[in-house]
Parts: C-alpha cells; structure tokens; sequence
C-alpha cells in the first residue's frame, strides 16, 4: 500500500469526478425547454459539447499570444457552433447564455458530498478544475460542495494537465507536490499529477459519459488510491 | 439610504476585520513561550511587528524587478529585525517558523462566524486580503470562517490598496464592480474600493490596535453601509 501519510491536501477534478455533468445538463436543459417550448435533441447537444471540450482548451494552448481564455466563454463559442450544426432554432441571445450558465449548475454524484465533508475535517480540500472561478463558486453553491478555497486553471492561465496548473496549485499552498493529492475520475490528469510527483486518488465514474462510455472505465495506472467512490477515498485517508 | 440591491458578492478585509490579530498573536506566544521558559514583551513584538507591515508591502511595491513576496515570507523577515531590536533571545530557527504561523492562527472576532454564516446564504463571500492563500486557508480551517472561495493579494500579485486586487477579484467573479461590496474595518480600504466603483460597508472595530488606537474608530467616508458588527452588515443586506 502507497504512503499517503504526509499529504495535506486534496485537488479534485470537477467535471466527472465530482458532478455529474451530463445528466444534469440534458435534464436541465429538457426541463427548460419544455417551458419554453423548443425543440432539440439535448442529449445530442450534450454529448458534442463535450466532444469539442479538448479542442477548445488546445486552441487557447496554441495560441498564447491571444491571452488566456476561460471555460464559459469557450462553451459560448462552442455552443454557437453546436447550435448550427445540429440546426436548433428560436434561440435568442439570452437563451444562449442560459444554456452555457448551465455549467454552473451542475448536481454532484450521490457520494461527493459526504466524501467531501469527512475529507473537509482533517484536510483542506479544493477543486483544481479547468472550469473558471466564477463557475466553479456558483456551482458550489448550487451543488452545496464544501471546498476550503477554489483553485482553477484559471488562476495560472494554464488548463489541465499543463504542469503550471498542478504545480501551481501546490504553490499556492505553500506545500511540496508530494503532500498533495489529485483525485479523479481520468486517467491522463492523475498521469500528468503523478508525474510532477503529486499523490493520485482514482474514482470510477463509469456512467460520466453514459451508457456507451469507453474511456476511464477503470484505474489504469499506479495511482495510490483506487475506489470507487469518495466514501472509499475518505476510508483510505483516514477521515 | 444607498442602493445595495445589485450586489452579489462580499469581499472581507480579514486582518482586524474579521480577526483580531493582536489578542490572538498575544496570547498564543504568551501560552507558548511560559512552556518554553522564553522571555520577552510579546505586545511590542506584536505591536512592533504590524507597524511594519505597511513599509514591508511597499518595497515589493516599489521593486516590481525583484518580484511578488508572499506576506509569510514578509512576515518573518519583520520578525528577524524586530527579534534583534527587542534583543529576544533563546529563539531557534524552528521557534521563528512558529511565530511566523502565529498569523495562520487567529480568532475571529465573536460577531465574525455567525455574521458570514447569515450572508453565506444569500451572497457569495469571500476574504479580500493581504494575506497569502495559505495564510488565509490555514486560518479558515482554524477559525471557521466559512468562506465560500478564498480570493488574496497574492492571486494579482499586488497588495492592497493597489487596484489590481480590487478589480482582479471581481473579474475572478465575472462581477462588474458595482455588484461586488469591500467589507472593512479601515477606512483606506474602503476608499480605494469606492473608487473603483465597489459597494463599501465599514464596521467599527475600535479594539483592534489595543487601548490606545487612534484611527478608523469610526467611518469617514460615504459608505453604503456603517455597522457596528458583521449582524448589523447582514440586517442591512437582508439575510
């Protein structure tokens, strides 16, 4: 069994690993739309929004030069595509801006908050997601999750798994990687963490993507906490 | 009265505003040093240690080149001078690092915790301060201050009253300034929010230099609001 005795600190991914993104988006945006009367394959708009996810970050990656841009106004843009790819009609401008607020108000999975709470009293716990402050203190508040402080890629204008990000986040902490633990649901962001030589926690989230999942189905790395939920996570640290 | 209607978050000033620093720093190097046998006026290092503390931010004010210094670094440097000033001696390396997180360690004030509790409900609060991240998450856990995220000088790099921290911390929270409301005991502080166009609500916090303070016994200025207590700030923001 890995020593995670000296860590001081949790770091957890939040898209996946602490909400449920994708149910509560197609469910909000179903619910919503039924009132207003639109009409649209929200699962369908769902699941491409994700899709175009890493491809948004990567643009702001190649191109310094145009500044750091944050998570919501990428999901803006890619929204307006999105909308006309998939030719969803009567959205005006405020619509818009409701549906990409909709990231804000994410549900988290039926454990997170529990496990949050019983990590919460014996060490400090914060998101280091590539979603914006603003987005991830709304949803915290929405979502009630208990976080000491909001870390974000936004703070080093650098998204996940660039080294800045998790580096930056120990920094802030005033503690060495090695007393910092990520938590997720990913493999490649625990892999991007472990080799910086912060300490790794592996969630499954198999229904993330939902029924059709392939990826992160699993552990696969040598990450030194593997559970299946943050109750797990909770056990094996001690709270 | 002044319109506080279109404010959606609260800033706090921590230091004198939400703790009281000089009590606390006080009477834990009191307690500690009789276990050490340690003899020394613990009030004028104390004392000695915040009249230095403005002139300790204005040389890294005015030497941009050398870089942004954290307030824990700031803080035990002062306290290397005042030791030798005060001619304390007996003080290892080990016994300075503990001074140093004497300021990780502060009470709130007794109307500071339920006070936040009430405006946490309606509004997103957040410290505005001086202090390092982990200074301030350190002394969140140890006091229960409940802050929904933590927002420092050190996220802009720039120490208050400079206005990169005031607008850096609304633009964290997609705020235009005139929705984000300075909470503070000091009466500078609340001047350079104003400007700025912040809300301001000063409270009164005549003990926070000892008997013998001489300034911010009171409001000068054209607050929005002046209380007495962090209740009399959540009277008047309706929580």
């Amino acid at each position: 069994m890995s020593d995670v005795s000296a860590v001081k600190a949790l770091l957890f991914d939040v898209f996946g690993t602490v909400v449920d993104w994708r149910t509560s988006l197609i469910n909000d945006f179903t619910g919503w739309s039924q009132r207003r009367a639109i009409k649209a394959d929200w699962t369908a708009l769902v699941d491409g929004w994700r899709a175009v996810y890493t491809a948004s970050m990567e643009e702001v990656r190649q191109h310094p030069e145009r500044g750091y841009v944050i998570l919501d106004v990428l999901h803006r843009r890619s929204l307006g595509k999105l909308v006309e790819q998939l030719k969803i009609t009567g959205l005006n401008e405020a619509d818009l801006h409701y549906l990409t607020m909709g990231w804000h108000r994410l549900h988290p999975w039926p454990d997170s908050v529990a496990g949050l709470v019983r990590l919460k009293t014996k060490y400090i716990i914060s998101p280091l997601s590539n979603g914006n402050v603003a987005l991830l203190t709304n949803m915290a508040k929405f979502a009630g999750l208990p976080w000491d402080l909001i870390m974000s890629a936004e703070l080093f204008e650098h998204y996940k798994p660039d080294p800045e990000t998790y580096l930056g986040a120990a920094k802030l902490l005033c503690l060495p990687p090695e007393q910092v633990m990520m938590v997720a649901a990913h493999n490649h962001d625990l892999k991007a963490a472990q080799k910086l030589g912060l300490k790794t926690a592996f969630v499954a989230r198999p229904g993330e993507y939902g029924p059709l999942q392939k990826y992160d189905l699993e552990a696969r790395g040598d990450w030194d906490i593997v559970a299946s939920d943050f109750g797990g996570i909770a056990d094996r640290m001690g709270c």
